[in-house]
């Protein structure tokens, strides 16, 4: 089917799931979970097909794993979507209606965003995940997802279609994008007449691509640089135990702790107990002179280091003369995700929330918290890492739009 | 000077202004207008130069009036920034602050965008403002003005400019781009790295030119296609009267009415009516034809008519059987910008709120009001015609990106 054709199907879709009620769009996403359910077997069928083929493709096991799906895993994403059905429904709320001079009311609604486009790599269960945060929301997808995971993903589609087609609800609801070419991927991030919003999910790679070809308006989600900065006041337990848990917890993930800062007057007590530590667990640090002065088995850390998101047991470490310093250093080097100060002092807590440029930003707690659950999203799209609509992890909100209502009786502009 | 200096003086600038106190944000808008206005002589020497050379390049004198200034135009400016500094600041608020289960206090905090770039057409006055709101929000803003209007608008900087650094704040909190080449304004959209949202001012034309090159984020300001519906059961004095005043209370602007839809059981009482109260404005009808059955000198229109923004003395007109087709009609031909029904019916009224898509949607009032003034605001950068981040008129708010802060006491995730 031709792009532009799926994009009218969801522009039209997307006319009747504005106006749908809150409880027609909770039965939607019951029946879809339940579909999902019940076609558990031609969903693990067609799973099959995706790992044969990743595997003659020498595809990583690590890879494979995260594009395999199981009877777990299919259970997971119909729950996530009976989650998604229990959350309150944010549309149709009125912000601030007021009252002008001249007896107009002005008020805000809640509305929904109209077409969302997600642009996502291998994981098949973001296919589910994602309609379900749009179709709660009111909105009409249209999923793009990798060639690796096409078989899984075209089950997972069809079977909700029919689930929502049962319950008398327009299955344009969702659509995925069949054609999986870079080409066509191109096209789609030039739908702006038809799509409201594009959100690509994945690596760096497919984040710039997203960003320097989309007419459509992006949200950018992304790579984090975190860092935790060790403030001289820092209580050294805490420190170490939030750094262990910021780098160790979940290596691949956007949140980890990429980056160590620590203050000067600390280095000589606090650097050999983090060199343990993170030896302990397999960490290799990355640092500059002075860190290594302390500790020669540090390695030298490059330009590259301090900009790096390793993804792995890697860690970059500077040592800082002051917090002034530290903050220069975090806002030259990040990634605009989460950052955290480990500190005792009233003064430079307040100093670091200030002045770090971060869609998150920590006082003694690990960055792994930047998350849609951890925040009580109940739910969550990704973690925006721009400064336009959304920033931080986005959930059901951030999926909406609003508009001005006015309540008039006659007027005119004088 | 490079664009790539410019960027990164302005990031550098956003840096400082982030953290710049309220009460110094006021002193340097105070003295930027104070210097305007001392300068008259200087801006009006500059602005001659402009408007010599639009003269000899035979630009229309519609278009030389928008770019002339004059005393009264700059005493407007300088009044306009002393206005700004007068608004409710809303950087540093911070909202929804809440305490999770596991002793983290989240919050999200209202902080500036960082640097903001506005790609605008002649009106050299668009300078002055776009400053006075970048900077009381915190931002750092390039300016990339038109060449006709490239002698005013470097006056205006440099003064502002010179009145921020006699404050003490950074002069590069504001900074134009000399050099008005497209090639020079491409490049410009594509410094994401440096600038955080770019706003075009100016024509249709500007406007797709930035969507479609632009790799930073965008708010597309737009075009303005309002319709005014009357509905079977409209007063017929009230409707008159508001499509006189959104019709041709000012021709040029984005929220004036350009295509009327009229249910057809009133057409034959209402049509004749608005013909004449049309015609006695000197208001060209284009109709389809049932309106054109009951009074033929109504001209015929064709598709491009009900899509048109004529920004002129014509109006398009279309009859419909009921309320349904009145929305779809509009829902297909509208830009997003201000819809109106005139009704006394009230499921009619709720469907008609519910349902049309656009940025403002009224109930009996004219289409005029699309105004961050007239909403409430006390200054507007602009109205924004998309969904994401602002739509509708944007005021100081929709300058501000927020950030979550967390306090914690040494959690880590489980």
């Amino acid at each position: 089917m031709e792009l532009v054709e799926i994009g009218q199907k969801a522009k039209k879709a997307a006319t009747s799931l504005n106006t749908l009620s809150q409880e027609k769009k909770i039965s939607g996403l019951k029946a879809a979970a339940q579909a999902l359910k019940s076609h558990t077997d031609k969903i693990l069928h067609a799973n099959t097909s995706d790992v044969d083929n990743a595997k003659v493709n020498g595809m990583t096991d690590a890879l494979i794993d995260r594009l395999r799906l199981t009877e777990a895993r299919i259970e997971a994403m119909a729950q996530g979507l009976i989650d998604i059905a229990a959350l309150e429904d944010p549309v149709g709320e009125v912000l601030s209606m007021k009252e002008r001079p001249n007896g107009l009311v002005i008020g805000q609604k809640r509305v929904p965003m109209g077409v969302i486009g997600i642009i996502y790599e291998s994981r098949p269960n973001v296919t589910a995940d994602a309609f379900g945060l749009c179709f709660k929301t009111g909105n009409a997808v249209i999923l793009r997802g990798g060639s690796d995971a096409i078989h899984s993903n075209t089950a997972i589609v069809d079977i909700i279609r029919e689930a929502l087609a049962n319950t008398g609800i327009t299955e344009d609801a969702i659509q995925l994008v069949m054609d999986t070419s870079r080409e066509t991927a191109k096209q789609l991030m030039c739908l702006n007449k038809y799509i409201d919003l594009l959100i690509p999910r994945g690596g760096a790679g497919l984040i710039k691509t997203v960003v320097e070809n989309s007419t459509i308006p992006v949200i950018e989600t992304g790579t984090g640089n975190c860092h935790v900065f060790v403030d001289e006041s820092a209580d050294f337990e805490m420190a170490l135990n939030i750094i262990h848990n910021a780098k160790t917890q979940r290596l691949g993930v956007c949140n980890a702790c990429e980056s160590l800062v620590v203050h000067s007057r600390i280095k000589d007590a606090f650097i050999p107990a983090l060199y343990e530590m993170l030896k302990e667990n397999q960490v290799v640090i990355r640092g500059d002179e002075i860190s290594r002065e302390i500790c020669p088995n540090i390695e030298a850390a490059t330009e590259e280091d301090y900009a790096a998101e390793y993804l792995d047991r890697i860690i970059s470490l500077r040592v800082v003369d002051s917090i002034e310093e530290a903050i220069e250093h975090i806002n030259q080097y990040n990634t605009g995700h989460s950052e955290a100060i480990i500190t005792k002092d009233y003064n430079n807590s307040m100093k670091f929330l200030n002045e770090i440029d971060a869609a998150a930003v920590y006082v003694n707690a690990s960055t792994r918290f930047t998350d849609g659950a951890e925040f009580g999203f109940g739910a969550e799209i990704g973690i925006s890492t721009q400064k336009l609509h959304a920033r931080g992890p986005m959930g059901l909100l951030a999926l909406t739009s609003t508009k001005y209502i006015i309540f008039g009786s006659g007027q005119i502009r004088p």
